[in-house]
């Protein structure tokens, strides 16, 4: 019991934290799994959010992609931490076409400074998955910074 | 006269590629400057493209920044090319606030193929400038896919 | 049978590139597991291999994971084609100390031109094996290039 | 006169931290440049650090590049630090062939925890330069851990 009340704890502070987001809003993202070391975020393809070629935009899957990883992390921290990204790593593998955008990131290794959180990126069509993108990310914990707490 | 014919032209290329990017629009993105091999993208901070604690997403950040080199990449190659971004890593300095964000993409190498490129991020306050991201990607000269030319 | 013959044929071939590779031999690595898209090497921990704190450097764990990346890559492409690393990302978790060091490469995604791998990178130590650093690689195919083919 | 104490304290410290890297004295490597903020590794091509194509490997290249950032980012921080590298990315843009390889590692921007820096990596050939390779490195300053200073 105890152990679901923190998980249920974890999701309110994620989802409070997302919506807080303008960019997410502003791309259209949505929240769609959020689970201790695992978020998912979805995006529709949509002019507004597409690169010259009409596929989705390397920086709107990029987004996502650094956002679902970053909230896995933060998943795993203590409530008062925020989580800051340091860096991100990107390889594009497919173009983003279809459906939705899936954007899966899940923690690989948490620590108490940095984090190390991977995300892989999927192209729904007609109920298959097809990788676009793998992300790789580094987050900081942050405590005590004015401002940053999630 | 000719070479000013050329570069007149590479900028019209790149203006007229910019403004079917919906995305850049969507982020209220404006192309700033472009010359060979070197492209300047700015946006405004705004709620709208904000993460939770307020300052510019790292994803709208790595937007413009990822733009940036595609567009200086873009500047050298022929008129009947199309480019992709292969992969883009991205280090965060310092949170992204300011008046404007501004990110200048130069090439580092031109390559038949792969362009390495380099984008430095500044936010400019009160007339000072600021790094606050550097990202490296490599992007793809692409011939002759349909949809895909500039 | 065939598919035998061919996987035996890809091990063979991997083998004997290899072999060819100077640093290998001097940073004491050894091919342990070859299969087509996967390819592990081991490494011991020795001070001919060290960094300045008695760590494996850095340095030699990117070189086997590199290197396991490649032949990952290597395995799945036709005989004539040779492979060159395009750009590697590496993090880095956990120093590297143990009995030994292990990096397993595989393929994410195998394309005409671009391979895109990742290898994981273990510590063992006393039978338990540990996560220390994880490398996401670009490999590029070349083919009909003088003195570049495996 | 201060300010040279100082810078010759530093390179001493420097000098000492990589003549106890087992790795750079397998490798060949030397340490030909060491200033505040920027360090230069230089080797030359060797069979005994040769890939398979008989180039410079790609894991040699990344072992002195890596170095170079980290001693460039260890040459501002206070004695009683150390320094460790946490995640680094490599593009390589040409063959490292040639009578030797340089790497040139300068601070992007030294933090207190965290410092980028940047390494070029230039093969000279009959006194000319070629860039071969650009890294990106994160490093963390590390304080009071047994083992780890510099």
């Amino acid at each position: 019991m105890k152990r679901e009340t923190k998980i249920a704890g974890c999701e309110d502070r994620i989802r409070t934290s997302f919506a807080k987001q303008g960019l997410m809003s502003t791309l259209g993202a949505t929240l769609t799994n959020v689970a201790p070391g695992l978020v998912q975020i979805a995006i529709r393809p949509d002019p507004a959010i597409s690169q010259q070629h009409g596929f989705v935009h390397a920086g709107a899957v990029s987004a996502i992609a650094d956002t679902a990883a970053g909230y896995a992390a933060l998943s795993l921290m203590p409530p008062n931490r925020g989580v800051l990204t340091t860096e991100f790593k990107i390889n594009f593998v497919a173009p983003a076409v279809g459906d939705r955008i899936l954007a899966r990131g899940k923690v690989v290794k948490a620590g108490r400074t940095l984090t190390l959180a991977q995300t892989e990126v999927f192209a729904e069509s007609g109920g298959q998955e097809k990788l676009i993108a793998l992300l790789t990310a580094t987050l900081m914990a942050v405590e005590g910074r004015a401002g940053v707490s999630d």
